[in-house]
């Protein structure tokens, strides 16, 4: 029998097109177990458990938490926040005045080190309590875990604007000759890499592909890019927003840091457009889908949601086996036809460590990815979300932030 | 009993996601008559016609010419190509050798311009023929029509993708506070104006839009921007990529013109986004989506998908009612619920005109459009185009031009 006690669940970083599925897996399996207590969401991540922001999710129209699997953004809201030494003592404090004894963060590399620490200072201050991570990211950058929920849905609508937009540059072939796009990813390709997911034929795009994992080289790249445009007359390239040149300094950054420190990215694939227009006179264009990647809930991978809510049910599962200190992974566990399970590994081994595309599944030139790489991801971006449709739009629920608000 | 003879039909100008169904309407239409003669298809617009790069359309797998219906691009190519005195003469020969007497023109402004030309040409030589507009743009800039084919597509997806980053911008509120994207549309705002379509309260995105009907003032827009900022802590604004300054002049140009002397802009959200950064001193984020705004046939109006091919299904029962001349038009003949039928216009009336958003529709501030726009544009994003799926991505079709290549 679990501990009796609460439960908050909360969410972290970047949304993704799937991540309130795993809010519903937490909820939905908690509420399965309610004489257990009562499932807690914390409004606007760690931040907002610190400032008091928490509402009680069994007040929420059930419909509504069920609406949360086809919905964008983040349900109970996100933040970017790294938690200090205090903050860590005020946590627990909050944790044992509402009698919180479950902890599930939802995010990615700096959302398991907040939930590592999170677990540390439990366990320093003699407070007997779960904390399990829930993996959620469209860079696919999270250790341990085959894949991360978010990731699929993200790879999947890139692939198909690469090819949407990739038939259209074909086509007219009398203007612009050079389309780039430019994918988020940080410093890991995997969503750069998606793009070939798309291409069939040698004359389809993407044509050339830059990962972070490679150093750039503008000229290799002129090189590259001439030699597709020689052959075809048109080129597509897939550039990673995070790109590093020989030294591994990103070759755009913008100058500024965020919370954790991370550089702030800006405008790769605008400074190759200018770069290609320049040097080689030839008409190219950007596009630059930025946050549409991940919040494309509309062309969602069905097999993507089913994990995001799979890990954020098993979160529960493990909590009230007595396990802690974990982040719930994805294990492969067949290929065909795809099957998955949920595994899990220790925080400690998760926080801050960041999974990169192998460089075995990059083409020797550094300009593509391979076979191997599409075996991975293929499986991932199968099946579509059916979306409720209003008015012509995506109908997209909202959760009552004014119901079950807690007061400390 | 029409005249015998062939026909063809070409497509101009930037592409649009159902662009496709009219080259299907016009071909599915022709063949129901194929005792009048042969089908043609110029590759690559009055270009492509030009350089004698023509196929016979009836020998195409039929399954692929239904496939054009969901498929993105121009299925038979586009040009952006000004045609000259000399070109129309050498048209008007070319029709003559290969006997073609109906010409089928699918395209925008310009394009429309192309083909009264062709007309006025044929008349010039005693050629007897037909020649006949059929409208396409996303920037639903034709007079004359009630809307465009394009618009209708590319209006659910922009204001889907408002939606969703809307949501993403309102839920990560601890990190970029501003979002701005950045919709095509040269000289009329109607692509822009579409982002509103999302809306349903006040606290959702778009809280400002800014169309190039009205003159673009920085300081104007730091205020208003500041105003939203002041009140919900995040502002999501869509911009035209053509908004002009006091004096008419486009904001953000890049310096250069295209084929028929308009000048290329470039970087109107991202220039935006500097300047809210640098005299604000928030952070923003431009969402450039590019082309893909023409080309997101998997996520196509079915409203719009099926005009696009009745206006090509009309053109040619026009021809064969002995029109000639004419663009075909979309006449909205009911409200609730809507339906349309064809009409006509002489393109003599459409050639080169711009059909802007009308001034009473946007409101007294500038910076959003009213009710009466929505009114007009809420039916024409209603259904959508069923998309076949293969390994999880869309199945669209690609024409085979070395199948019944004509010769001159």
């Amino acid at each position: 029998m679990p501990v009796k006690g609460n439960a908050i669940v909360a969410q972290s970083g970047g949304p993704t097109a799937v991540i309130n599925n795993s809010v519903c897996g937490v909820v939905q399996e908690w509420l399965k177990n309610e004489q257990i207590g009562k499932i807690y969401g914390g409004i606007s991540g760690i931040k907002g458990i610190l400032d008091g922001d928490i509402i009680d999710l069994g007040q929420q129209d059930p419909a509504a938490i069920e609406g949360l699997r086809h919905t964008p953004g983040a349900g109970i809201y996100s933040c970017r926040y790294k938690v200090t030494a205090e903050d860590q003592v005020k946590l627990i404090e909050i944790f044992k005045k509402l009698d919180i004894r479950y902890f599930f963060y939802i995010g990615g590399n700096d959302s398991m080190d907040t939930a590592h620490k999170t677990y540390l200072a439990a366990n320093d201050a003699g407070y007997e309590m779960a904390v399990i991570g829930i993996p959620k990211t469209v860079d696919n950058d999270l250790p341990f875990t085959d894949h991360c929920p978010g990731y699929a849905s993200a790879a999947k609508y890139l692939a198909t604007t690469v090819r949407e937009t990739g038939i259209d540059l074909e086509s007219v072939s009398t203007k612009n000759k050079v389309t780039i796009l430019e994918a988020m990813g940080r410093n890991a390709g995997w969503l750069t890499a998606a793009g070939a997911l798309c291409k069939r034929r040698p004359e389809e795009a993407p044509h050339l592909i830059y990962l972070p994992e490679i150093a750039f080289s503008k000229e290799r790249f002129l090189s590259d890019l001439e030699q597709v445009y020689k052959q075809l007359g048109y080129v597509y390239v897939v550039v990673s927003e995070g790109i590093v040149d020989e030294k591994g300094q990103y070759c755009f950054a913008s100058g500024s840091v965020d919370a954790f420190g991370h550089a702030q990215l800006s405008g790769a694939g605008d400074s190759l457009k200018q770069l290609v227009e320049k040097e080689l006179g030839i008409k190219a264009r950007c596009n630059t889908l930025g946050t549409a990647q991940r919040s494309a809930t509309h062309f969602a991978s069905a097999t993507d949601a089913k994990e995001a809510y799979m890990v954020g049910a098993a979160a529960v599962k493990y909590a009230f086996d007595d396990i802690t200190g974990v982040m719930v992974t994805i294990d492969r566990v067949q290929e065909q036809p795809y099957q998955s399970r949920p595994g899990m590994v220790h925080l400690e081994k998760v926080a801050n460590v960041e999974n990169k595309v192998p460089l075995s599944w990059i083409n020797q030139e550094g300009n593509y990815i391979n076979e191997d790489f599409l075996t991975y991801a293929r499986p991932l971006i199968m099946g579509e979300v059916q979306i409720p449709m209003r008015d012509g739009l995506p109908d997209y629920v909202r959760l009552d932030f004014n119901k079950g608000k807690i007061k400390l």
